[in-house]
């Protein structure tokens, strides 16, 4: 196949995080640029990150910062179950995620995004997903997360749900129902991690997220880390289970890592933990 | 006297963390403008963060987000220490520091500020400058603070560098020679706090700035902490001492604080702090 390359017709892109701030990007050439049956989807290269993708204009992506979310998505929850086999990924079309579970010896990762063009974008652009896909126990399902949920029969040890941000779109998968029938794929001593958002910008989202969160799971421990092109800088994500509690870690993080270690996995939890402080 | 506001002449003004990636701000107005001996000061009104305080187009503070620096910088030396009652702060002509200084019961707080222009538009714009200066503990000396540190023979429990970023103008604050001078102020039991950049973007600046504090003091410990309109979103500061180790803490910080607490106090030395897991 030859290589195209668009012409690029911007020379920047901007993430706002409100109409009168953000972040800007000068776009050194547009490679992808799609409106999918369900977003609009971008990926262009900067010289400071490499390829970025947006989604409507969002950063989900980019080569150079990409992997402080991927890894605290996906470690901690690693780190807190005794033996995890079957891991299900809801969204995360970029494979970022995907990625950071197969470094585990894991049976299977069932990866469940709705966008196949999202897909194919990231398989041509970021060079980590082919061979993730290619891994013979990846597994890829081009469908609805929330249908998908309360469709299957199967059940998980680990759920990532890698969505885009608490408000437009992806906001269904921010919802109690969504999570109660999460809940019911989970196997006994499962857990559950999610991205909610920035603790800066959406505290009012996260909250609310947080109190329904608190009547569905036993144990529901919010925590932070750094992506610097995240709006505000700092990412909140959530950890839930039953049975399982994120603290003391009973493994140590895959080799290979370039943010998280055990000492990231301590204090990422303290960080929004001023419950624990007080009681 | 007047108030007499400045028409807007700009638009925006944008944090450049590189030429090709930064912070945008849609300016709603120009409050003060001026280029002085040292620098170009400027105060903007944002909607998302109100007053803004620029020198030479670097965000310094925000209304909205200066707590998080202020409190991070500030708070965890004062944990550290068993009774401090003399502090110096060099740099930190806009107030937030000497704020959060006292808030603790000390006897005396000096502040060193170069720059007499950057306290003239300060005590204007931000609305806790004034009373922390009317404060009688508070000692407010204009002079260029590395001379300040080589020629006084006063010594001080806490020493805060508030400087500017360790690029450009302010790299002279980033110095053996300063620190060597700095650590002769001290007294016994005595701590120094310093900004050091992003762990993002200036990585290399702070590898050789922790380099040769290692060289100085006996205990030096990076932390972190967000500070959603500075370069990344994620802001490193240094903890130096010959006798005093941040943890645990000796004290609780003190009340009214919008971030800092003894969980971010733990938290926040871990997330450098490889070393320490590794041995």
């Amino acid at each position: 196949m030859r290589k195209k390359r668009i012409k690029p017709d911007i020379t920047e892109i901007r993430e706002y995080q409100t109409k009168t701030s953000g972040l800007f990007f000068v776009v050194d050439g547009i490679l992808f640029r799609k409106q999918s049956e369900f977003q609009l989807i971008e990926v262009v290269e900067n010289r400071d990150y490499g390829k970025i993708l947006f989604l409507d204009g969002l950063v989900q992506t980019t080569e150079r910062d990409e992997y402080f979310y991927h890894e605290m998505l996906v470690h901690p929850a690693f780190g807190a179950h005794p033996g995890p086999k079957d891991v299900l990924i809801i969204g995360g079309g970029d494979g970022g995620t995907l990625r950071e579970v197969l470094r585990h010896p894991v049976e299977r990762a069932v990866l469940v995004e709705i966008d196949p063009d999202v897909i194919e974008a990231a398989k041509k652009y970021f060079e980590w997903l082919g061979p993730a896909l290619d891994d013979n126990r990846a597994e890829l399902i081009v469908a609805d997360g929330i249908r998908f949920a309360a469709d299957t029969d199967r059940t998980f040890d680990l759920v990532f749900v890698d969505s885009s941000e608490p408000i437009g779109p992806s906001s269904v998968l921010h919802t109690p129902e969504f999570y109660l029938s999460l809940r019911e794929r989970l196997n006994p001593d499962g857990i559950i991690s999610s991205q909610i958002g920035s603790p800066f910008f959406h505290a009012a989202a996260i909250d609310r997220e947080h109190r329904f969160l608190r009547d569905i799971f036993r144990i529901v421990r919010l925590y932070t880390g750094p992506v610097p092109t995240y709006p505000g800088g700092t990412w909140s994500y959530v950890f839930l289970s039953d049975t399982r509690a994120p603290l003391p870690a009973l493994h140590p993080p895959p080799a290979g890592l370039k943010y998280f270690n055990p000492a990231v996995h301590e204090a990422c939890f303290r960080l929004n933990d001023t419950e624990e402080v007080k009681s």
